[in-house]
């Protein structure tokens, strides 16, 4: 199995190193052989290659079984010229990676570390299910001084295959899908909950439907977290909410996710950003890295079995206390990559 | 002065009644003569004219001195035709109400409401300025049932009016703004954000200005509230921002909110919806509404010692445990509008 590793930008090489550790102490136990490529992308293939996502670049994504990115961007692209993360949204373009599952999990013994009150906090297990390739990222911008645009659109096609995700991954849960639109402002949100209501009638009749708008579903996530089982919702609005789940179950950090495709294995990466303030002191959080290479052994390669096995040993250092400073620990990034790797050995 | 009272739908008569009944008890105390007249909008504009936002509510808005508004919306005009929200949009609209205020505060003494832990709420003090007549909401829309879109739009002067309100405000308050968009993806945000440097520059050098990404946002409200001052946003972010802040600050049922005009005295709401479930029961918290009210007073009559008489006895009664039940108290909508109406005289 060949996985390309894209390690990006700010903290992103010492995540990808991290996946790439995780991988590699699991997989003799699984019998799997596993080979890894670096390639650029996002800011330092700016750097050097004049260009976020370099012909190189994609070209071994497209031929790998599975892709690891860490993170991409930064201040230093900020100046106008292109962007690190035009990188990143040709790359999940170019995989048809339409489909981003965002699992946040409170570990046990971690309430403490939810700015949330910990009764508030207890049980939450959620997993978001974003649209990735559609929506107002990719649609027609105009650009100007004066005036400018950017034109969010999404077919029939669009909403069913990514609604088919989340009603199968309900199954596999708890079997409830509570969906997130602007019904009662957007056209688009008005095709997204007609497209969902159909589909569940239609083929996922046992799976329970509900509907929020997203500003009161950006309330509900912090007054009732648990509440929830599989959040099915449109690009911007799952970035947004993505985002604010993680902080509630302790800390971005912790977050994995994985952006599945139809026609490749699928791209994998933590939700937090390159945080240049960080970048290179050892500060950085490598779970989210390692639950996403656990993502990628599942979804990608098959291989469940490793992936509990990382999964395992990561809730076992995070119960023993092993932690960076974001969750409350003394460790050094290196020191929780070998804990787990120990762990798992 | 003739205030147009537009009570709407769910909760909404029952929230218009606390606003009037502050208006009126506080007016004599300061040589103040109200008229009040009210109009349908929304969904029992639908059920009585066929139309979310009637010609005569309409007149009466646009020559009244201000506008309050009770709540629009609920599941019985969810079935397809015309839309309850479709009229506070036009009205929104029609009086050029481009600058939403919603103010976020702990109450002291209210900290055990937040579903956030103590330490990280306390000091919570925060306005968000929400652009409201541009963006998304009110850019081109194709419905259908193959496919849909909506149109983000802004011109350079949309976003430099509404920033100034924001630069003003900050000059008033701690002297910061935090400006959000997503400029590492959208056109709009880009233009947003070039546009609210160079007017920060220009015209406002001493107000502290910093940028951060609405997904980044979402998180940042959670961890710490405390840290803002003015928060300037776009007509969507805004919108999901100023709901997420509300519950941070114990219940959106507090939170008040003007809408500013250049041209006409501005249009005042409590910033919860309609909550179709607990109309007509009394249990609706009357407390966002008053506090509109006396926004109200402060913007549109410039009777800012009557608003404060107002906010005074609302904190008052809220520091003395009086309140509905979703901020821990037992007590009827009429007995909260009781208890600040005596506190008032
Ligand atoms: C870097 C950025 C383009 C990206 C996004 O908004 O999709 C990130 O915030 C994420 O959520 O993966
Ligand atoms: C009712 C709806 C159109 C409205 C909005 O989204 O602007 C409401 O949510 C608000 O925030 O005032």
């Amino acid at each position: 199995h060949t996985i390309v590793l894209l390690p990006g930008d700010g903290i992103g090489p010492e995540v990808a190193a991290a996946a790439r550790a995780v991988l590699e102490a699991v997989a003799p136990h699984h019998g799997l052989s596993l080979t890894f490529e670096s390639h650029d992308i996002g800011g330092c293939a700016i750097d050097a290659h004049g260009d976020p996502f370099p012909e190189a670049t994609a070209k071994a994504c497209a031929t790998a079984d599975a892709v690891f990115l860490g993170a991409v961007g930064g201040p230093k692209w900020d100046g106008g010229g292109p962007r690190p993360e035009a990188g990143l949204l040709a790359l999940r373009k170019t995989l048809g990676a339409f489909a981003n599952l965002r699992p946040i999990t409170l570990f046990p013994g971690l309430e403490h570390l939810s700015p949330l009150k910990e009764e508030r906090v207890a049980g939450t297990d959620m997993l978001i299910v974003r649209e990735l390739t559609g929506g107002i990222y990719f649609g027609d911008k105009v650009e100007g001084d004066d005036h400018a645009s950017d034109l969010c659109s999404y077919s029939r096609d669009e909403v069913e295959r990514i609604a088919r995700i989340a009603f199968a991954a309900a199954r596999e849960r708890k079997g409830r899908v509570t969906s997130v639109d602007k019904a009662n402002v957007l056209a688009t949100s008005r095709l997204w909950r007609k497209t969902v209501v159909a589909l569940r009638d239609a083929d996922y009749p046992d799976v329970e439907l509900d509907h929020v708008l997203v500003d009161a579903m950006a309330m509900k996530l912090i007054e009732q977290p648990s509440a929830f089982d599989v959040i099915l919702t449109e690009n911007m609005f799952g970035d947004i909410l993505s985002d604010e789940a993680s902080v509630i179950a302790g800390s971005i950090g912790l977050a994995p996710s994985a952006s599945l495709s139809q026609t490749h294995g699928g791209l994998y990466e933590p939700i937090h950003g390159s945080a240049p303030d960080i970048a290179g002191q050892g500060k950085a959080n490598p779970i989210g890295a390692m639950l996403s290479a656990a993502m990628l052994l599942r979804h990608a390669l098959d291989a469940g079995g490793a992936a509990a096995h990382i999964e395992r040993a990561v809730a076992d250092c995070l119960a023993g206390g092993v932690g960076t400073a974001d969750i409350g620990g003394t460790e050094h990034t290196d020191a929780v990559i070998a804990a787990v790797c120990d762990r798992i050995g």
